[in-house]
């Protein structure tokens, strides 16, 4: 593997995972006040488009890293909603 | 321009914007309790790692993107911090 490659892991790797801490912060406290609603459907939408994009070059890394960010973003634009 | 690329920029253009109401919400109500720290440390590296993926592969779109997004997680970031 080049170093252009690893460096693409460990970003795609980074802005995917970075999501778990903030879906387990909401389960935990349940609050929700401060995370901006608008934000996470904007961000759900992107990422709707990302996998697209994945899909349309039929890139399995971007289809796999955006697959697991679109249920972590899902997942917290549910809490956000539910906690009103 | 084709459609793999139109969709390639909606996502880029999506994901990118979606950090600004968060910043604005911040900058207004100077609520951050909800955001996890964890996630904006992780993901504020993750976009240096894309940054430098697009500087190694000398893609401007990447850089662009990037760009503004690390500016926007730096400010929420430094919002968090700031109100702990």
């Amino acid at each position: 593997m080049n170093l252009t490659t690893m460096v693409g892991l460990l970003a795609a790797t980074g802005t995917t995972t970075a999501f778990i801490p903030q879906v387990l912060q909401i389960i935990k406290t349940q609050n929700t006040k401060g995370i901006s609603l608008v934000m996470y459907i904007i961000f759900t939408i992107g990422i709707v488009f990302w996998l697209s994009y994945g899909i349309l070059l039929g890139d399995i890394p971007i289809i796999i890293a955006n697959s697991i960010t679109l249920i972590l973003a899902i997942t917290i634009l549910f809490l956000k909603i539910k906690n009103g």
